[in-house]
C-alpha cells in the first residue's frame, strides 16, 4: 500500500479545508480538523483523516449542522448543560472546555450534560485537556448498537467507550486510558478475518448467536462486552449515563433515528469534571506521584497513554503516514457535493 | 455441613450482641450489625456473619474505633468530606446518607470522599439506598494489593470493587450492580481448587509470573483483572478516585500499615450521587424505563442484581441458613475477650 507523509499542519489544513468545502462554518471545520490531527499526530489512525468521508457523508445528507452554534448553560450549581445545536461534538467541547473548569474549581465538581450532538471522535482528546487544566475527568458516550449485554445474543449496547484522565506531576502528561466496552474493536477482527487468525474466546457470537472464535462468524454475528458480565455491566451504565441520565438517546434510539449515511447519529455524552484542590487533601499531586512511582517500577506493566505520547513525539518529527487511496479520496472530496 | 436456620431478625440480634460484647458502642454495633444482615438477608453469605470474627479481631486488637462518631462536612458546594473517626464504615454511610442526598438535590452532584475508615462490606448495600431515594449512585472501594496490573507479576491493587445504581419506576427496586475489578473472587478460585476444576485463561499468574489456570498454582502466585488491560485500568481508576483524589491510602500503603488482624484495613471510598431531576430531562424515568423493557425482552439477559431481589423475597420467608460451625463460632466470640 503506497502513503503519502504529510505534516501535522499538512493533515490540520487538509481536514479544514475538506469540511469547509461540504458545509461546515469556520469555526466548526476548525473544530473537527483540530480533534481529526490530534489523533493522528498521537498515531490513532482509526480516529484520524479515516473518518473525513463519514463527516463529509452527514455534512451532504443534511444530518449533521455544519454550522452549529452550541450552547452551554448552567442547570444546576454542579451541573452544566451543553447543546450541541445539531452539530459534531468538537466545538461544543471547545466551548464548554473553560465554563466546565471554572465550575468544578468553584463547585468541586462539574456534570456536564452534552446533548443534541453527534460524536465521531475518540473521548481521551476530550478528556486530555480538562486533566492538563489539573482536573481528574471522565467521559462515555454511546453509539449504535453493537454488542449484546452479556447471556444475550442480539445488539443492544454501542460500543460504549469510557474515558478517564487524572493529572501528573512534573510536567508529566496527564495518565488517561480511553477504552470501548467491546472485547475486541471491530477492526481488529476484520484483520483477524483477513489474516486468517482465530479469535480469543470471548469476542463475539456467530449468527445463530452461539460463541465463536472465528471471526468472519463474529462478523456476521454480534459482539460481546470486554470481560464478560463486568464489561456488560460497564456498558450498560454508559447508556444509562449518556442517555437515561442526561436525556439524551439510548443506542436503540439513535439507530432507529439515524439516516445511515456513514457519519455519526445525534447522541449524548456525560462528562463529569473533578477539581482535587477541592476534596481535601492538599498534597495530592505528591501522593498521587507515589502511586505512579510504583507502578512504572513493576517490570511489565505500561501505563495507558504513554505509547501515545511517545508516538507523538516520533510524529511531530517524522509527519504522518496517511494511505494515497484514503488522501486521493479526501482530496476528491474537498470539492464538494457535485 | 450442618445449618442453623435464623430469621433476619435473628442474625441482626446475634451480630449486634456479638459486636456488642467487643467493644463496639451501641450505635455502631446497630449500623455493622444492619450491613450484615441486609447481605444475609439478600443471600450474600461472604458478607454476612462470615465476616464477623474479622470485625471482632479488628475491635480486639484495637485497630479500629468501636464508638466512632462518623464526622460529616460540606468541604465545596459538591464535595462531602465524611470523617469516620477511625471506626467501621457503616456508620459512617447512615450519617451521611441524607447529606449526602440533600447536596445531590441542591447543586445536582455530590462527590463524598470518605476518609479515616475501615471498609468490610458489599457496595451495594451503599449504593442502593441512594438510588432508593431517587438518586443515581457510583461507589468504589479500594483494599490491599490481591492483582497485578495487566502486564505485570506482582501485585499493586486490590481487587477495588466499583458499584453503580439507577432508581427504577412502577415500584421496581433500582438497578444496582457491584463487581470486583478482579477477573474471579478469590472464593471461587478456592473453590475451583477443592473442586479440582480448571479456571478459565486470564484469572491468574502462578508465583513465577506465568498465566496459570491451575487454581493452586493462581493461589500461590497473584490474581489478575478481568477482561485484561480494560479491567486493569477499571482498578487503576478505583485507585486514583479512592485515595489519590480523595488523600486517603493506596492499596499499598494499606498493606503496609495494616496490622494484618483478619480485619479491615483502614482505607477511603468515593461515592458520586447525582439527581437526575436536576439534568434538563423531566421526562427522565420513563424514558429509561423503555431501555430497562428492551433489556428485559431480550433472551439470555439478565438485570444486574435481579437474583439478589429475587433471594431476598424467597430468604425472608424462609430464613437463613447459617453453617453450624461459624454460628457456634460467633456464639463464642459474643462473650467478649477473655
Amino acid at each position: 500500500m503506497s502513503h503519502v507523509t504529510l505534516s501535522v499542519d499538512q493533515v490540520r489544513d487538509l481536514a479544514a479545508r475538506c469540511l469547509a468545502g461540504n458545509g461546515c462554518d469556520d469555526a466548526n471545520a476548525a473544530a473537527v480538523a483540530d480533534t481529526i490531527t490530534r489523533a493522528e499526530a498521537d498515531g490513532c489512525a482509526s480516529h484520524g483523516l479515516f473518518r473525513l468521508p463519514g463527516y463529509v457523508a452527514s455534512l451532504r445528507s443534511g444530518k449533521v449542522n455544519g454550522a452549529a452554534r452550541p450552547r452551554v448553560e448552567a442547570i444546576a450549581p454542579a451541573v452544566l448543560r451543553v447543546d450541541g445545536d445539531g452539530g459534531y461534538a468538537p466545538l461544543a467541547h471547545e466551548r464548554s472546555r473553560e465554563p466546565i473548569a471554572a465550575m468544578a474549581r468553584e463547585s468541586g465538581v462539574a456534570a456536564v450534560a452534552l446533548v443534541n450532538t453527534h460524536h465521531f471522535a475518540a473521548l481521551w482528546a476530550e478528556v486530555e485537556p480538562l486533566a492538563e487544566m489539573g482536573l481528574v475527568a471522565m467521559a462515555m458516550t454511546a453509539y449504535k448498537p453493537a454488542m449484546a449485554p452479556f447471556g444475550a445474543r442480539e445488539p443492544l449496547f454501542g460500543t460504549n467507550p469510557m474515558a478517564f484522565g487524572f493529572p501528573r506531576g512534573g510536567g508529566a502528561p496527564p495518565m488517561v486510558f480511553d477504552q470501548a466496552s467491546a472485547a475486541m474493536a471491530r477492526g481488529e477482527v476484520m484483520i483477524a478475518a483477513r489474516d486468517g487468525h482465530d479469535l480469543p474466546p470471548g469476542v463475539g457470537l456467530d449468527r445463530d448467536g452461539k460463541p465463536s472464535t472465528d471471526p468472519n462468524a463474529v462478523l456476521e454475528g454480534v459482539m460481546l462486552p470486554f470481560g464478560g458480565y463486568k464489561g456488560s455491566a460497564i456498558a450498560m451504565m454508559v447508556e444509562l449515563l449518556c442517555a437515561g441520565l442526561i436525556g439524551e438517546r439510548f443506542s436503540f434510539e439513535a439507530a432507529q433515528a439515524d439516516n445511515n449515511d456513514g457519519g455519526p447519529p445525534r447522541g449524548g455524552e456525560f462528562i463529569l469534571a473533578m477539581d482535587p484542590d477541592r476534596f481535601g487533601d492538599a498534597s495530592w499531586h505528591d501522593h498521587a506521584e507515589t502511586f505512579f512511582a510504583r507502578y512504572a517500577a513493576l517490570d511489565g506493566a505500561r501505563l495507558p497513554g504513554a505509547r501515545r505520547h511517545a508516538k507523538r513525539a516520533k510524529l511531530a518529527r517524522s509527519g504522518v503516514r496517511v494511505p494515497a487511496d484514503l488522501h486521493d479520496r479526501i482530496q476528491a472530496l474537498c470539492a464538494g457535493p457535485a
